[in-house]
């Protein structure tokens, strides 16, 4: 049960968001920007990023509807994806990838974390300023919902088939008209 | 330096902001909504909500910001902000704050973190729902501006004066339609 009386039974992020519509609409719009909008990086790279950072903060329903969505643009399976939470390092993802999934795992942690070295390597693999910006921030971001989900301790479905069948209809929609009963 | 080309010189989070607008705009009217719009926590306390967890995470630049804020809006002098980033449980605030402040700090640290007994101490105290809400959510949210700042090792002037110089002007002009350039 949420730690306060969020008025809906909408699992996740959804019930604080339809408790409050005013918040919700930036959020919205960020993740709109972010994840989706038109970007060297590919959605399903942004997804997988924001799921990395998800499971690193071990937000449940965060890193399965983000997993979902990475999955879905990806066309992979779900391996691709447990594979990237386990080891990053030693999954099929480019190196280019390798290199931005480290940066945002040093911003999870703190974002005096980032090193000199990690910036040269995602640029050395070819990694641009609006990519490496933009990588900081979704990995910063997800900082915020992961603690805005779990710290409301709302609920989630367990079966994670759940997010992945969710996973088209969410993709087609996106983020900015985001309805939270739906 | 910064980690990457801003291609501005401007200190802060307003050097990633200028660097790009479009992630910009709805982080700035996410800071609207949560610290300044109506609201029954004023906008010294919310301030203060965000100066203490933007200390948690050493954020130099966002904790004399947000502090200068605070210290405007509360008409109090820096003894009270530093007493509170000291030791918020016996800093000169009230039950009330106190509790909500506690709420932050466990967010600061993961969502998970916040219990029941955190939650039943701020009720008890007169917080509403809607006002844990919102501590959650602007714990959460400095949790990625920190990290937006730091992850992309912007600069900070060092003197704290130029913050608490500047809290007045910020306050008047609010976040909404935010100029980075000034």
């Amino acid at each position: 049960m949420a730690h306060i009386d969020l008025q809906n039974e909408f699992p996740g992020i959804r019930g604080p968001m339809a408790f409050r519509p005013e918040t919700a609409k930036p959020l919205n719009e960020l993740a709109e920007v972010l994840l989706r909008s038109d970007n060297t990086l590919s959605r399903g790279e942004r997804e997988l990023i924001a799921t990395y950072v998800s499971a690193l903060n071990d937000c449940f329903f965060c890193q399965n509807v983000h997993g979902g969505l990475a999955q879905h643009y990806l066309q992979c399976d779900t391996s691709l994806i447990d594979a990237v939470k386990n080891n990053f390092t030693i999954a099929g993802v480019s190196d280019k990838m390798k290199a931005l999934l480290a940066i945002a795992a040093s911003v999870q942690k703190d974002g005096k974390n980032v090193t000199a070295h990690q910036i040269h390597t995602a640029k050395n693999s070819g990694a641009t300023d609006a990519e490496i910006h933009d990588v900081v921030l979704i990995a910063s971001a997800f900082c915020m919902f992961n603690r805005y989900v779990d710290g409301l301790a709302t609920w989630a479905p367990e079966d994670k088939n759940y997010y992945i069948s969710r996973a088209k209809q969410r993709a087609e929609e996106g983020y900015a008209q985001y309805d939270p009963s739906k």
